[in-house]
């Protein structure tokens, strides 16, 4: 069945979900994020077919948020590494990993951990106002008229 | 076709995307959030089948991200509204209007714009991290090892 795309429609949100709304696909991101670069290092990863694996890296290629590396030539083959437009949707792949971490992981297990280079601690990722750089909760913003 | 369920895969990257990682739920997310919280409202703003906005909205009830309010008995007649785990969504919502904004959304037209209610100002959001505070760029964090 050919889904509605959303491309036509003027809302920031509906132009990422055109981008990474596509089942698997911000799983590979992670993958990718997380150093698993090679196409059948992310194909073992998350079991999927090939075919799924293909169609997604192409569309990722053509929306710019991958490029390919070459590290062999003979046969080819391809580190696929984050472009900043690629780097920069970590911010969406963090909020999602605070909100699970938060409401849906459950208590079993080890939970992974991010450590913020910069200040060398563990992080929760907050949100934070870009205006006057406090958190910033999602019930406090509105569309402004 | 059926599709893999995340459901027990344990990254909450994956468990998020269990409950919002099927198109045009964000979408709906985003409407409930902005004041759309009836069925018909919805389905005419998104012009998506009733059956698509009835499976969707059934699953956001089974997760516990919407609850039903009655507006009316006869007929039965619902309001959609956010739990606190729903509205916590928002946090995601808020990162992929972000990065639509700087990346997707083009020239073109008018943008949303944000209100911070607490400041007064209109905000970009950006991450910061939990424990040092400062703005946070999803480059400059690792996984704990």
């Amino acid at each position: 069945m050919q889904r509605t795309s959303f491309k036509d429609m003027r809302c920031p949100i509906a132009q990422t979900l055109e981008v990474i709304g596509d089942w698997w696909t911000p799983l590979i991101l992670r993958d990718i994020a997380f150093g698993l670069t090679r196409f059948d290092a992310i194909q073992r990863d998350l079991g999927i077919s090939r075919k799924v694996l293909t169609d997604r890296l192409t569309s990722l290629l053509e929306h710019e948020v991958l490029e390919r590396v070459p590290y062999s030539e003979k046969p080819a083959r391809y580190d696929y590494v984050l472009t900043e437009k690629g780097a920069d949707l970590g911010q969406v792949l963090l909020a999602m990993k605070a909100w699970g971490d938060r409401w849906a992981l459950g208590d079993e297990g080890t939970r992974v951990e991010i450590r913020h280079r910069t200040c060398g601690g563990m992080t929760a990722v907050q949100l934070r106002c870009g205006c006057c750089g406090e958190e910033l909760h999602p019930r406090d913003v509105a569309v402004a008229a």
